[in-house]
């Protein structure tokens, strides 16, 4: 469970005790839900080394020009990073994801790094964007690239990596497909058509309107592309102005599958890319990755105006229920592509280069609607404290069976016995273990079971005749406490 | 390996091609470092997890205030964290530890919690403070901390915790020492001698001078708590202006054991210490814990203000050689304590809570220098490109080998054999695998054994003599060649 603040108390005066709050658009995350994430990073950390990507981790903040974030002429950062000024006025920034740092990183190391290099890295990515329901201003990024690579293969192994990578994480075949296309294609038919595509405003106006496609269709698609288009609140976001016959030549091309429809577009750059395309399908096919899994799709573009040449994106296809019983689609959970002139803004040498980059946070939402609902994950063994004397007789048997590889604890609050079976419970306790002033006479340990009891008093309705059954109590003598509690954690763990 | 920087070049013009540099006071962690530190956090984990500590993740970044950060009349955050304001003006900052985002999260989620709470946390936590060697704007800790536990066993607990964690991760019994004391001591000795404990900033200084004992001495100490101190440099650090008595009742009370000494100051704060420390000690040594693993030492107090009772230290007693040769003390690696007003600061409600701390980056640095030197961990199979046209074929062998489990990749620039073959050593593979056409048409593939052959390759002075051995490479038949890889991989790895 994580609880989220999408909208923040006002602030307190600075000398009043502040509100309990977290920052707007941030989150904590809670037990359960770590375990899930620590055992995808698992995995998909395996899958990536078994493709071998070396880890590397750079730090959280950058200078804000090393991350690409000034424009020309600008003294400020721009908008969608978390910027301030070190003692020096440099301008720093959080990092916004984990592509530029990487460009920073073999711009800075270059002589000494083996090329091609190939890195994958996890960890949180900051954005100073409006929040909203599921999206946060923090999240997790698993990024694999190869940097130094020209060859298309290093495309289709991104795209092989992102299958391999769902399916260790559950998604069975079928449930999702790795959509590949070229940024080619598009620059190709937009200069077929007469548009100047070094005019990089208009040109990125117009892959944000085909990006849109999902979500508003071919004739959202088409107003954007031209004059432009009013949402249903009356908003009116302004078109690429692309004359209609443009827009119809770029409104065909989405309909289309491409492979089989381009004949007669004799632009090099739509050459190109058509030829990107047949060789990373042919990589793939032969590799034993079929259509089914990874396949040319030209309506893929991805948002970012960095890319260069193929552009993929990973998508869940299958259809869920949500926690109001309706229809989810998740669409894409990750995606990349080429990108050539990253480390060039530093050195002015070009380094050709590709990734894939999976939204962790977003996909372990996906993944927790599929799949088996996991069961609670069973808590501590819990030593009771039934006499505040012998704390250290209870603490002795706490750190026994700790020595032993049991997780346990020695219950440290003031409260009795009623509110420590109920602390137990809540901790989804396996056992308690119990031992007052009769049993510490006799040399033994009352261990109750916690699980077998819940169990039973659901199972039995009336209050005295679960009294009378005690269910899932017994005696064993001190030495022979941590082998019973073994026993019986194994058993619950299944 | 790691790469740092403490002094930075300076800021290009935003329009100029920036440097490629790393902030001020950050560094980048790559793969080797990066391997040893996930072992640790695996480790430290299943102690803390043993000790039934359940994980949390609290964001990176939280309002300033619920930090803690505003003085009572400042409307800037206090100098030490990075701060920064959001949209609606509202001032933010990075954490800079896991305690305070702790505080915050017990506060908002009271009612729910089950009491006491045991949560760890581990990430990174970042100061804006001046760096230096060794010293960075963020490191790693990581924590447990158990809320709303008045009793001292949950202290005891901690410092159990201390040693267990440092011998799990390979810290010899002898080479550590958890040392305990309380902040009572000091606050019941300085009430004793007429000092105005109420006065928080002063007795901040008192608690600073004192926790230089390491370092400066006891002249040192004195020097600062009475007037003040000119360090070698010539600076002057003002002190906490004790009487001369006053100074030499607390350096009285640092040179003699506290337990031994106790008798005469009837001071109830004092009094109060001294029991804590023996039930404490009684706790420890009855769960087996004996004096060469954790001891009551008077002298350590810890630097921060806002612990109120037991205090910890975990040290490294071991010297060992540093990269010049020159013996290295590594001191605290962690330390803690209670700290009973944290909670308070947003409720009003008094909610007791101790914790522990380890410095995870300055543990590692320490660990590194004893222990085996570890190997460099082998790297992927890199299957060469013999023939441009054939890469479909390579793309199958690579994806055949990872699909058997084997990490590997085919080699992705556009370079000839030889600088295949180097890149190939670069990456520490265990072998490369080699078709040429000729191989292509018998069906064999060859395996190059490069640990083998770098082996024999430093043994055969005599560049003929080595061609003529060509140690360790055969050939085998496309389908054995999975097996043999395993085999030859499984070899490697010991």
């Amino acid at each position: 469970m994580s609880k989220d603040s999408t909208s923040a108390r006002p602030a307190p005066q600075a000398s009043a005790a502040p509100a309990p709050r977290l920052a707007k658009g941030f989150r904590d995350i809670e037990a359960a839900e770590l375990r899930g994430l620590n055992e995808m990073i698992a995995k998909i950390r395996e899958v990536y080394e078994r493709y071998g990507f070396q880890a590397l981790e750079t730090p959280a903040i950058e200078y804000t020009d090393a991350l690409g974030k000034f424009l020309p002429d600008q003294d400020r950062p721009n908008a969608g990073v978390f910027s301030f000024q070190d003692e020096d006025e440099q301008w720093m920034s959080l990092r916004y994801d984990l592509t530029a740092p990487l460009a920073r990183y073999v711009a800075q190391n270059f002589q000494v790094l083996p090329k091609p290099f190939r890195r994958y890295a996890f960890g949180n990515v900051y954005r100073n964007e409006k929040p909203g329901p599921g999206r946060f201003r923090q999240f997790m990024q698993f990024d694999a690239d190869t940097v130094g690579a020209e060859s298309v293969a290093a495309d289709a192994e991104m795209c092989m990596l992102a299958a391999d990578t769902l399916e260790a994480l559950g998604v069975k075949r079928g449930d999702y497909v790795i959509k590949v296309s070229n940024r080619k294609l598009l620059d190709g038919l937009l200069e077929g058509i007469g548009l100047d595509v070094t005019d990089s405003a208009r040109r990125l106006t117009v892959l944000r309107a085909v990006d849109k496609l999902d979500r508003l269709g071919l004739q959202g698609v088409s107003d954007l592309l031209g004059k432009g288009r009013k949402d249903e609140s009356g908003d009116f976001t302004k078109g690429a102005d692309l004359t209609p016959a443009q827009t119809m030549a770029v409104i065909n091309f989405l309909e289309k599958p491409v492979l089989e429809n381009r004949s007669g577009n004799e632009n090099a750059n739509f050459v190109a890319g058509v030829e990107d395309l047949l060789a990373i399908q042919t990589l793939c096919q032969s590799a034993g990755y079929g259509a089914d899994r990874i396949r040319v799709d030209q309506t893929v573009v991805r948002g970012l105006e960095y890319y260069t040449g193929p552009v993929f994106e990973a998508e869940l296809t299958f259809e869920a229920k949500g926690d109001d019983g309706k229809p989810v689609r998740f669409g894409s959970v990750g995606g990349g592509g080429r990108y050539d002139d990253l480390v060039a803004r530093f050195t002015g040498d070009k380094v050709p280069a590709t990734g894939f980059s999976i939204g962790v946070s977003r996909l372990q939402a996906a993944l927790s609607l599929i799949g088996d609902k996991k069961t609670e994950a069973l808590g501590p063994v819990v030593v009771l404290v039934m006499d505040k004397g012998e704390i250290a007789r209870y603490q002795k048997i706490t750190q026994d069976l700790r020595n032993a590889g049991i997780r346990a604890e020695m219950y440290l609050g003031s409260s009795g016995m009623k509110a420590q079976m109920k602390y137990a419970d809540k901790r989804n306790a396996p056992c308690a273990i119990i031992q007052g002033s009769d049993e510490r006479a006799k040399g033994e340990v009352t261990i109750k079971d916690l699980i077998e009891g819940a169990k039973a008093a659901a199972a039995i309705k009336d209050n005295k005749e679960w009294k009378a059954a005690r269910p899932a109590q017994f005696s064993v003598s001190e030495t022979n406490l941590i082998d019973e509690v073994k026993k019986l954690v194994a058993l619950h763990q299944g």
